[in-house]
């Protein structure tokens, strides 16, 4: 009998979409404006669900409060008002879409949950654009 | 070949979180601000889903009308401008956190629906926390 | 390890519920006010969800501008400012219920995509009503 | 001292922006796919506020339930499920358009209030297209 | 050259509307089911907006994160979690309506600004019925 | 007998708050993580107002393709997926700040239209904090 619970975050950050051993009109032919050298950015959403069984003493699957700070400390602190390609290193060497940003999330948030739990990452890139990760 | 249909209602309420076999303590260890004797309260928004084939007939899975009936007489009814823990006999002895009122719902909801039909329900308690069930 | 994607668009459109084949009076008991022979509209909000692997070289399980054409194309072209019931040819004789042009939505669009990857359909006939398909 | 109530609220309808007395081609060149003559139609999405000092007594400008019966009344069942070129007489001869919609409504609402209270309407047509008048 | 800067905050909250100094059947007459003595809550929604000249050398009319301490301190940890008509020194004899609860929230916040600047208050009690007050 | 008619728009763009006059520690000090040297950024959501009187012809205060094709032009070629500082000429020496953002659009979009119109524009930063310019 498994719930599943959703906490909504956000951040805001700047990033690029290209690839260094592409060549400039490869970029540009895949990537479009998204390839702006010159940075553009986005205001993320995010949803964090937790599945999980209801815990019969607190009712809780688990405390949003921990999982607040959980998501402060793993997503707002390392990328808000940050470059993702520029200061964030998991996007070092990897093309910061959202695709891969949510898959990043979930790497970084899963390891802090009790095993027993799933994870399911949902980010809005923008209000019309959003991806879903479940593992 | 199955589509599942979705109705949003909503209802005011007031709650605490809390056991009466804890001490006050560990209440307020546990549950924080949501402990307040006094009561706080929300406005839950629900999302009643429910999965089946489409009537060839009509070209419904359920009449929405008759699912908006459902959701009024079951939890509208029941719940809204309600004290949770004092008015609600569900809650007399079950702690209403979002995870047990979803599956509160659930099971109120469920018998009155064809029993070839699934069923899902999402809680939002606040506008960035809410839980999901289904069965 | 598969993401889905989701691309919002929107449309709006006038339509009926009947059955040709019905006596005006079970019309209007089973359809209530959506038989009006006058028609009604909405605003059709749409969610359009690709699931699939990430492309390694791209970071993109779909180029969301390749789905936005498409959706411009099936969707959005076809339905936009019509009249469902006397202009698009697939409710010529199919009832334009929610869960009859979800079903539609996912058929013109399936075809269009690379078979290995999955789709789902989400259609607001309202704001508070819904529906969802995946094949 | 005033304080500005509002409640929201909506309804559905057809509708076809055109004007008997041009020829179809200036019709098709003003109103472009608006000026469809089989309907396209929206869902309205309607919030009417009330200025005026707040009655020390009750701590109302206006009870809430008063207002929401004078909406139901002269906007929801007037037009709600219409056509509104076909079925609501303020529209027989006035072109359908948001702005004239928005001016109807209020000149419904207003003699249903007391004087001394004022009155402004927003009309979304669409969640991009919206528009306010107030007297 | 005025601009008008606004900040989005949110707290949750019980109240019941009611007059000591009437009926019970009074009460119940014009409060309804707002009146349960058990008490109800509500998710409220606020928007803090002020309006002033953009200050030439930051561009801001008001520093965000004083606005955003300043809300924190008169309305989220005074009113957030609480029973408005217990434990809100405001409501002890006041009708905690909507729209006193926005009037108190204007006299809290106005002598904490500059007097240079206008100040207006918008307040949602729930997702359709909202007040405004700007002194 | 006016009526303001609103469109919403939107683009995303990366910018930096901070004047080159002022030393590091000052930009820190006043501008916190906004500062950042190597951009953050944001989903501006955009709503233009226009008020004027109803055109006994059209029905219209303006058409909306007339003005969504002045805000396409005007704000949304110029900014989405810019950087502000680096490739708007607005902000080579102006520091885009929300507050500044909305007087350079309204003062773009203002003469391209009807003098005996007024304008108001709305702008999101983040779904939390926006401004508001009418002249």
């Amino acid at each position: 009998m498994k719930v599943k619970v959703s906490r909504k975050a956000h951040f805001n950050a700047a990033h690029r979409l290209f690839r260094k051993d592409w060549s400039n009109q490869k970029n540009e032919e895949i990537f479009g404006k998204c390839n702006n050298p010159n940075f553009h950015g986005h205001n993320y959403e995010l949803i964090v669900s937790v599945i999980g069984e209801i815990d019969e003493e607190t009712g809780y699957v688990i405390d949003m409060k921990i999982l607040k700070d959980i998501i402060k400390e793993e997503v707002e602190d390392a990328f808000d008002h940050k470059n993702l390609n520029l200061e964030v290193p998991e996007f070092k060497t990897l093309n910061p879409t959202a695709e891969n940003i949510v898959v990043v999330i979930y790497n970084k948030i899963k390891p802090k949950l009790d095993p027993k739990l799933e994870l399911e990452i949902t980010l809005y890139e923008t209000p019309r654009n959003f991806v879903t990760f479940s593992g």
